[in-house]
């Protein structure tokens, strides 16, 4: 086969143009990752004959390599929320969430990702999936305990707080360490195997095959060098990931998350799913926006501490989630970030943290650190004594720091240097991808529905799109919520052929 | 015709389908603005057969509604910039547009626009653009006079100024006033109609007409309430402007656009022709960026204030152009923008100014000030005071603002309400659109091209890709250079029937 000749994801095959069909079922799906996984098991659950193809030689997917963390709650409260103590209405969850999302929000998604948001859960628990009914309540990045709730977002926090009442809703799998994804992705599949669902590995999805209307018949993959031509009766659902491991969409499409040093995802991350989608006339949207995170907790102590740009000025409340931390630190002007506490809160840095930042400076009085650290002369002098005169009042009216976090910064002073591309750990991945409706069908940039094709998880626009509102959790509940709505919504289908 | 028999954008009829052509040509030009006036003249030039579609009852697109400056210069310097006693480098011209278009720049482009420059430059005197040989030397949003230079961009400011040596490149047409958009497009449009080229007005382009391998053979348009069929033997060009006036396509692709209130553009910005090179294969990238602008000035004596945001805090050089200001404010946390100043330096304000900010307060100190703004008690007093302290001294060292406009800021004070939502002009328009070669042709998310399909104009994302870093010309720039390109390219090509 020449290189012209090579399969393109953007360049659909047409039906026409198909001589022979090696393999035929009713539903394919492309990803064998928290989505495919739970989609494939809702749709044989609902009768239908369903293939997984998977590029690599297990499942897993990104999910595997997470922690899993599930975010849920509403419905007055899942077991676990219930048993900490904790009542959650849909509306608060619904209100939390919509801000979360900002303007590029989907209402429908948001909404309807709430309203199920118990059922999901008793679903997960209904599957296999462990919770145990505790709560762990240090300030953390993930769970190290067994502990199956935690805070994992901004619910606690300005300006979240002034529009839903806190309560924590990451589900936190009941594992010891950090081992929510590899046991999450375990009983997923063995779900699936016990099920009888057909799963093919090493076999790498090349483009779609599609009817001179657009509808959606059928994907051609490849599997020990041929390629094979697959016919899906009622569809394919594409939980192929995102793009976060491809360098060349994300310079085009996500210019900010291109800056960052460390992509989470596996290498299957390339973006091949989102681009198959687009070749069979699918709209990707919101590609802009991705998680980014700056991990500059454990020890929670640091949190008493002041980011400043290099103006030597604050940007955030320090007790934001990680991921809203990273997201501003990346939008500041400037060429520095740097993290300012008082040398008695490094704690135990140096063992606990994932952020790998060194130490930028440290001074006897600030004006001898802001000098170290190169600021301008009086900058971080001042920053420092307006914080300390409002902290000393439990108050931070610049950036409404919660009263918990709030303590004067005294000396001696030490700074973390979280300067982009000085050794800081700068973690991201993909929130942007194919337009969904919450069933999973895949939309044009008109919205309107393309037939026989589906998507769910990475691969599209979920219901979390903004990497100030994320929280850890999302985006595994939206792969796992949506990924089923996606396999039932197939599974019912009528028949393309 | 019911309902579902409507022509989509976004679904491209088949070639297989088309029973009867109604128009047959090699080039079809959709839209009649700078974009496809410019590629029009250079298709007829080379011998092509040429029709234009309108959409309206004339010509003109956005570029007619804008002051039609060009951004031009390099190659040792236009006519105009010699003449003002400029020297310009093609390297210089390049260093700068560089860092203006971020991460996301195509450097293909970027670097042709800049080599092409002076040839660009001459093409439209010879078409009968006239430019005076003077130079407008003061900051102003645009020219009112019939001066030919002036600084249109961030040359001059920080961060920009380490880069690139300061040459101003606004080539302002020779009339007076705010003309030079009406008279760019009157010129353009005698030199379309006097070549002979066809001209079809209120012409509605529905969507592309392609073939089984994804090849354009033509467009479906509607005219009196009729859908025709045209035959191109060559290629469509799809210079059917930006998407500004789509709400539902600002929200999901461009969040922070969708916040501003004065959209720029004509009804036809609609999206559609981005929708329909989006049906055809066509990947559209750099979505969610725009031009956004607070024309904060004249008078120009304001630069000599200072930004600040609910904090209290400063966040930009003021010196700096407009479009990048109003990106800053649109990006700050908080829900307050003020523009602080010395009473004295309102200067004509009421008379001269665009931005239609109302007075937020006044105080005869900057602590009366502070408290009629709301802001925390100190912030304001301490940003004044470290201001003064270093305008003193004609130094910035937290925003690098240049000497020029460094003045302490004395009593009585007085406060802008720049604040979003609060009566301040935001506007803007679409820098995000259909990923293009520089020579027009159309490219999928894997960047092949698709034959038969060129575009220019906003509706592709062109050598402008950020609002931080745009200067006035750069769209009408882009718009006729790539424009004539997308013209020479297509009318070069070999007959596809």
């Amino acid at each position: 086969m020449s290189t012209e000749d090579k399969a393109k994801a953007t360049k659909p095959r047409r039906l026409k143009d198909i001589s022979e069909w090696h393999k035929t079922m009713d539903i394919a799906i492309i990803g064998f990752g928290g989505a495919g996984a739970c989609a494939a098991i809702e749709a044989k659950d609902a009768g239908a004959d369903v293939t997984i193809f998977e590029l690599s030689s297990a499942s897993g997917g990104s999910t595997a390599m997470s922690s899993a963390e599930i975010y849920m709650g509403g419905n007055g409260g899942t077991r676990v929320q219930k048993a900490c103590g904790y009542d959650d209405s849909t509306e608060n969850m619904y209100n939390y969430l919509k801000l979360c999302q900002g303007e590029q929000g989907d209402d429908n998604k948001i909404r309807a990702y709430c309203e199920g948001s118990l059922g999901h859960f008793d679903w997960l628990v209904d599957k296999g999936v462990p919770f145990k009914d505790t709560e762990f309540k240090e300030r953390a990045i993930m769970v190290t305990t067994d502990d199956g709730l935690l805070y994992t977002g901004n619910e606690k926090v300005w300006p979240f707080n002034e529009v839903a009442t806190p309560v924590p809703r990451g589900h936190n799998l009941y594992v010891d360490g950090d081992n929510g994804g590899p046991l999450f992705m375990k009983i997923m599949t063995d779900n699936v195997e016990k099920r009888g669902v057909n799963v093919e590995y090493e076999t790498r999805a090349l483009t779609l095959i599609q009817d001179e209307d657009g509808v959606v018949h059928g994907i051609v993959i490849r599997q020990n060098q041929k390629e094979l031509n697959v016919r899906t009766h009622k569809g394919v659902i594409l939980c192929a990931g995102g793009f976060v491991m491809n360098e060349a969409m994300l310079k085009r499409y996500a210019p900010m998350l291109s800056r960052c040093n460390a992509p989470t995802g596996n290498p299957g991350d390339d973006g091949a799913g989102i681009l198959m989608g687009m070749g069979a006339g699918g709209a990707a949207i919101n590609m802009h926006e991705g998680l980014t995170t700056l991990p500059f907790y454990p020890p929670p102590s640091l949190t008493k501490g002041i980011f400043v740009n290099s103006a030597g000025q604050r940007f955030i409340n320090e007790d934001c989630y990680h991921s809203r931390v990273g997201n501003y630190c990346l939008k500041q002007p400037g060429d520095r970030i740097y993290l300012i506490f008082s040398a008695d809160d490094i704690g135990n840095y140096q063992n606990s943290n994932y952020m790998g930042a060194d130490i930028a400076g440290t001074g006897e009085t600030v004006a001898e650190l802001e000098s170290e650290l190169g600021l301008p002369e009086l900058s971080l002098q001042q920053t420092v004594e307006f914080y300390n005169h409002y902290a000393e009042k439990g108050e931070d009216p610049k950036f409404h720091k919660i009263p918990q976090w709030l303590t004067p910064i005294k000396g001696p002073y030490a700074a973390l240097d979280c300067t982009l591309g000085r050794g800081a750990m700068y973690s991201m991945f993909t929130l942007g991808g194919l337009d969904t409706l919450p069933t999973g069908e895949v939309l044009t940039g008109e919205r309107e529905v393309i037939k026989g094709l589906y998507a769910a998880g990475r691969t599209t626009a979920g219901m979390p799109r903004t990497g100030d509102g994320y929280a850890s959790g999302m985006s595994v509940g939206d792969v796992s919520f949506f990924g089923r709505w996606a396999g039932r919504t197939v599974a019912a289908a009528e028949n393309l052929s």
